[in-house]
């Protein structure tokens, strides 16, 4: 694996650094072109959308860049120098800088927006951080749950011959802990080769280790976004709030399946499957932990914690639960809450007392993946009435603010990801992620500028919406005729032909233009499998809406979040009526946040402790057994028009 | 192995039912005599002293006898009969049985004191006790930290999608659990293939698993006595309290040496012998596990805690942990008070989750065998101001009562294992075991009655006491002269001869009289080996009764536990000055209270809190660190005259 950039690009990128992008909070997706930075001395380069200000592009990706404030302007110490590339001096440059320093390229990295390729350099840290920006916009104040403690003992003697632990334990008496037998086992010759000088390594209210002589200074953590398709680690280093490194996989489990329902019906069909699938979970997140240590220069047995935000079908296997009561109706899981838990517990191969913390999840399809999104995007903190849609096979939305959070899943189904749809790939080099028509023309965003090869979800919803909008579909997602069609947008007509029996609208010719050998194309079908994945989605967020006697109106904000999500445009999402119909500004890619709740689990047990309150102050609400369902599903397969 | 009775008997009966004897708490060592009880139906022999009760020679040896009361003689439900052998109708058996059944031999086997051979037929178990006597006659209510609950649970259904857990945990609700990931593993597939109904099984606070259909009448837990010398474990039924099967055998860490200090000196010399004796004492007790569950008709998955009294040398080594520091000043154990440990961790094959408890040291020598001997003896409950003595290698020491509770270890060295002494021996099969002398004629006791082959301790002390009353051997330690000795004691004083250099005292002629070899002899520097131990026992129970204030003739009880000191003569004891000069009834072998400690931290969890807070009750006087104690050591050489 090479390393990929965070974000919600990190799933994406799956196996190059060039084909990602962050994407990072608050940043709606119109502006659609992407840039290259280079940050310096380390030679980092990464891929972003233009726009984006240097520090988030930056504290995205593991490139740490120092900051008291958290990227918010006021404590000026995020200094970086613009060696290549020009990016405008806003007003706090010139209260930080002189006109010497503006002129050597000095910016201020939280409001320096790199609007085309830039080479960046970064000075080394000088301050230690107390807070860390982290998901959507959300300043965490460091507290982890991993605490070390350097202490000088006194010598025992025979008048003073209290035992080595409780020795330890007197200086640590601030705490009350519990001590693994491990810590306790090496406690004597410890103490004993290093003068009674020695660092006490605590996970929550346990004496995990004792290190000898200070080493307060190497802390680190692992948060892993553990996907159906594709994880994601992010090294954190615990004593800065800095991410030290990122890397992304797919998941292993894959050959078992590209749902999280195949996989199920694996451990159904055979009993040994759970063995297997809970090796490979633990095979992809351990290659994923030796590749952000070395990338990191981190030795592993500094990782004394490990979070994981997964589906709830992801963590059942990846902790060797049985998930087939996930998989049928009543849908139930083991347990929403799991148990104290090490990170050996999940093959995960760090510090061999390393506790792990799995987010919690609200019922079997709206899972801990979820949970972090929530924590991420402060759901339960802000006032604002909002809709958090996580859109995949399995949709996850929740509607509310601080006052009440309603939670449900819709089966969207495998659209998305390209499953179902003719000429359907996942978000990989040459997938078509963008459609615009202008001026009678086609134009096509194409992963990695290849070819084009394929449709991945985003360029699917594109290339819908454009047509609705030009009304070459119309609002019951038929291809208009022909006729119309010539009338209607004369430019496009020719690529509004036949495969086999079925019309389709050819979005690239391979060849010469009406040989639809090897084109990419839209077909009828395709916008039926959108229109049944956009109408469960619909129907959810519609019967949310609804219980909480809401109108879609008095919705503040729109968060697309997860593998698909983040990469959604949100005007095309508007004209197809994925989301309800809101000013375009209102609707807003969240980025990746299952694993920026992840990292906000590790850095913080008040973001933690939050993430399970969470549990307490979301209603779920079951849709399979609305009476409703099915005629309200009806209703939402139409286009708006 | 073959079974061994338990109490003090078992550390000596090592490999031999017949050579072993109860001896139980409340009987002093007076009365030498042996028999033989077979229980039936299940043709169990134990060898018990005579005046033992059925009830306490069964249930020291494991054997289940119906009792709510304990063998206090109020509930009248330990109903025996006798099928061979006599035995006195005492008051209680007129009022519990009629004449018909006194004469077919019916007892309440709380008052029946066997004085000959015996066959006694135990009728099955009708009642399940609520209490079990244990230790020094304490009555123990049961309330084990392992707890089984059958619970039938709703099934789950679209209108009720309550995880597994929280179902399950919403039955348990007097209970605030955490749960062991095992547990929750097998969770889900044991609800649905078993209708939810279930048992759950709990230690303290912890799920340690689920079970399909009602288990509740199977709970075990096994007790261990981890001596340096011989372990004994005890399997016990926690639903009854009884003991189900008792097995002991010799500690495989003895190729490293004989005490503890060898022990600790292999692991100074060679870091791996670290690993070598943890797997040696893990072996030791795995076989101890396998030979009582076998017995016992018990599966070691329904083992669900085990409970260690150990000196802290063996349970540090026991749990891997370094004893270097416990073996040099100033004697500095790892902890007083271990962690929350599994089974496992001191490689104990019984369920996988199940927890081991292992007993608080006061000190590196005064360790959880003296917690538990103190919890037996009820050291912290009764109002009596007593001495407790277990005396080994290492001799520890209590003194006081309820109000105040002082301890301390005095290096008795290895004299009473026989291990400095010209004939010593342990005490296995052709030991002399007792020594009187009457009429000018020798009387010995022979362990096994077989050819005496040495003298082990008990023999050891109760030669030279038995020698020191007739004046063979003076105030000083010294043997009188010929003359004199053919004056006070004209039929002995052939026996007192040379052998090479050093004068002796023949006890036993291999072949003719006056022919010293293969005969079994007390030398003269055996005597100056038995002072050394005495002086510094003496010296150790002189200094406790200062520090209290108290006078020897203060005590109301001297309690002999231990390896040896439970087979010690209360009389010789007191000719020689090991313990205070009392009345012989005021000094009482305890039998072997570790093990009986241990039990009681399994039966109840109040009594194991007990052991706990015994830690901050007993105050610890450290002896090497006085200047006067080489003075009193000297003052405490002679014997009392």
């Amino acid at each position: 694996m090479t390393s990929a950039p965070a974000g919600a690009a990190a799933r994406r990128a799956e196996d190059t650094v060039s084909a990602g992008s962050a994407s990072p909070a608050g940043t709606h997706g119109e502006g659609h072109g992407r840039i290259d930075l280079l940050f310096e001395p380390t030679a980092r380069q990464v891929r972003v959308p233009v726009g984006v200000t240097l520090f988030d592009a930056a504290s995205w990706n593991g490139i740490a860049i120092d900051s008291t404030c958290g990227g918010h302007g006021t404590c000026r110490k995020c200094r970086v120098r613009i060696l290549d590339g020009s990016i405008a001096i806003s007003s706090l440059d010139t209260r930080a800088f002189d006109a010497d320093e503006l002129r050597a390229g000095w910016r201020l990295a939280c409001r320096a927006q790199a609007v085309g390729d830039t080479r960046v350099e970064v000075p080394p840290l000088v301050t230690r951080p107390k807070a860390a920006t982290v998901g959507v916009g959300r300043k965490v104040i460091l507290r982890p749950a991993v605490q070390k403690r350097y202490v000088e003992l006194a010598e025992p003697s025979l008048s003073d011959q209290a035992s080595d632990l409780e020795r330890l334990l007197a200086e640590l008496s601030d705490l009350e802990l519990r001590t693994d037998l491990d810590a306790l086992r090496s406690l004597g010759r410890l103490l004993r080769t290093h003068d009674y000088k020695v660092t006490a390594v605590i996970v929550d209210d346990v004496l995990v280790a004792v290190e000898g002589g200070d080493t307060t200074g190497r802390a680190f953590g692992i948060a892993f976004d553990l996907g159906t398709t594709t994880v994601v680690a992010t090294l954190l280093d615990l004593t800065t709030g800095m991410p030290v490194a990122v890397h992304s996989m797919l998941n292993k489990q894959q050959p078992f399946g590209a749902d999280v329902i195949t996989r199920i019906s694996a451990v159904m069909m055979d009993a040994a499957a759970l063995g297997r699938l809970r090796d490979l979970a633990h095979e992809t997140l351990r290659e994923l932990v030796d590749d952000v240590c070395v990338e990191g220069g981190v030795s592993p047995s500094e990782v004394y914690e490990v979070a994981i935000a997964g589906n709830a079908t992801m963590t059942h296997l990846a902790l060797g639960i049985d998930p087939e009561p996930l998989g049928v109706a009543p849908f139930i899981m083991s347990t929403r809450l799991l148990p104290e838990l090490l990170a050996s517990d999940v093959g995960v191969r760090v510090h061999p007392r390393a506790r792990a913390v799995v987010l919690p999840a609200f019922g079997a399809y709206v899972g801990g993946d979820i949970t972090a999104g929530l924590l991420a995007s402060g759901m339960d903190r802000d006032s604002r009435t909002r809709l958090f849609i996580d859109i995949g096979t399995n949709c996850e939305i929740v509607l509310g603010n601080r006052e009440r959070l309603l939670a449900t899943a819709a089966p969207a189904g495998p659209a998305f990801e390209g499953a179902a749809i003719r000429c359907g790939m996942r978000a990989a080099p040459g997938a078509i992620e963008g459609v615009t028509i202008s001026d009678g023309a086609v134009g096509l965003r194409v992963i990695g500028d290849e070819e084009p090869a394929g449709l991945c979800g985003s360029g699917l919803v594109d290339a819908a919406a454009v047509l609705v909008d030009v009304g070459l579909i119309d609002g019951s997602g038929k291809f208009v005729g022909e006729a119309d069609a010539a009338t209607l947008a004369p430019g496009l007509a020719e690529r509004l032909t036949v495969v086999g029996e079925e019309r389709v609208f050819v979005l690239h010719w391979a060849g010469r233009p009406g040989d639809v050998a090897d084109s990419v194309y839209l077909s009828q079908r395709d916008i039926r499998e959108l229109q049944f994945a956009k109408a469960a989605i619909a129907t959810g967020w519609t019967i949310l809406l609804e219980e909480a006697g809401l109108q879609p109106e008095d919705l503040q904000q729109v968060l697309l979040a997860g593998s698909f999500g983040s990469y959604l445009s949100p005007s095309s999402a508007i004209r197809l009526g994925l989301v309800p119909r809101l000013p375009v500004l209102r609707v807003v890619s969240a980025g990746n946040v299952a694993g920026e709740g992840a990292k906000m689990a590790l850095l913080s047990v008040r973001e933690r402790a939050g993430a399970m309150a969470l549990l307490e102050e979301v209603e779920y609400v079951e849709l399979s057994d609305r009476g409703d369902f099915n005629d309200r599903f009806v209703d939402q397969l139409a286009f708006p028009t």
